[in-house]
């Protein structure tokens, strides 16, 4: 029998994307630009928690966001309609977005003129996760409606995230969704993480929502 | 409302992918190595018919195989057990190979000692035929069993290829499959492509296969 020569394309497209993402990161972080990659699955609320933190933070922050999906462009024009620089990047059916293509919407937004960009990433919990974008924080939401067993089936995205987002949590009451479990599960996985219970469609929470990345773009400032 | 700037991942992706396919040409073309891309669905044969061809031309032509596979190693144990070079590519999850990865596989093989490599595509209709591999010709298996519709539903696929081969026509008696249909179907959409009915089961076609293979390699080192 011959040898066979076994080659791991994943590997080595995850180095090469890590070594990407660590310049998008060293860049940014001598312009002081906070970049905050957004994950979720689709619908959960990705545009929505964005919307929400331009009406609140827009006159303290000079603001852009970069849109990711596999096709449309719904998303970057309700960011643009409100007045805020918005990229599309449009993924052609890739399931996630790496590194240089983060790089490519950051130049496109000028971010060197911005403090803060939010990163709206494919609707997918499995291959965000895997992809470091150069953010210099990590978020994903969770929406109620998923279920609290999501960190059990999805465990690596919950272990790359800073802060997770409960969202929807006007239908708490109507669910048998644990919010209790689902805390241990996430803390479980990742000690260090924020957990924030907010409702996109009440307003609840989102206050705290401003101030985490209030917070977060200070210490980043300064840091 | 903002102006949206938009950046096409995937045009430009195939745009570098092309280019690399290119290179790839170029370096078969002053080693004298015949690079065939075989593409299926999966379970339509794409093994068999490499493990035939090995079979009938191992003696007139020094052969390697690449093979593209999303976790396993089953089809080049398979090749490698037949004392056939072999080179495993595992994607990882990716939905099929492009030019660099082939590239890897062909130094891996040390493909400029080869008159022939068959790279078998990852099983997949769909985004196999947008990626060039830089191979000299492409071909394709479709198999009686998954029915003679596939042109309408895969049109790029059936277009791209050089010859399309029927396998499993010993199931011709016991279905629907209307081979005539199916002709012309594909021919519709290319109108240059050769054709050719095979089992690799019974072994029915098989020399009409290695013939194309024998025909094809020596015009292309003449050429």
């Amino acid at each position: 029998m011959e040898e066979i020569r076994l080659i791991e394309v994943k590997e080595e497209i995850l180095a090469d994307n890590d070594a990407a993402a660590t310049r998008t990161r060293e860049k940014l972080k001598r312009d002081k630009t906070f970049l905050l990659n957004l994950m979720s699955s689709p619908g959960a609320g990705k545009t929505s928690l964005i919307t929400r933190a331009i009406k609140e933070i827009r006159n303290e922050f000079r603001m852009g966001v970069i849109e990711a999906d596999i096709e449309s462009m719904v998303d970057s024009e309700k960011v643009a309609s409100l007045g805020i620089r918005a990229v599309q990047i449009k993924t052609g059916g890739f399931c996630h977005v790496d590194a240089s293509m983060v790089q490519k919407g950051l130049d496109a937004l000028e971010s060197d003129t911005l403090d803060l960009v939010i990163l709206e990433n494919v609707g997918n919990l499995v291959c965000p996760a895997e992809f470091d974008t150069g953010a210099i924080r990590n978020a994903m939401i969770l929406s109620v409606p998923e279920g609290d067993d999501k960190p059990l089936k999805y465990p690596l995205m919950f272990s790359v995230c800073d802060l997770v987002v409960v969202n929807k949590i006007d239908f708490l009451e109507v669910s048998d969704f644990d919010r209790k479990a689902f805390g241990n599960r996430v803390l479980s996985l990742n000690s260090g993480v924020r957990i924030l219970d907010v409702s996109c469609k009440t307003g609840e929470g989102i206050p705290a929502w401003a101030d985490w990345l209030r917070e977060e773009i200070r210490q980043f400032a300064v840091g």
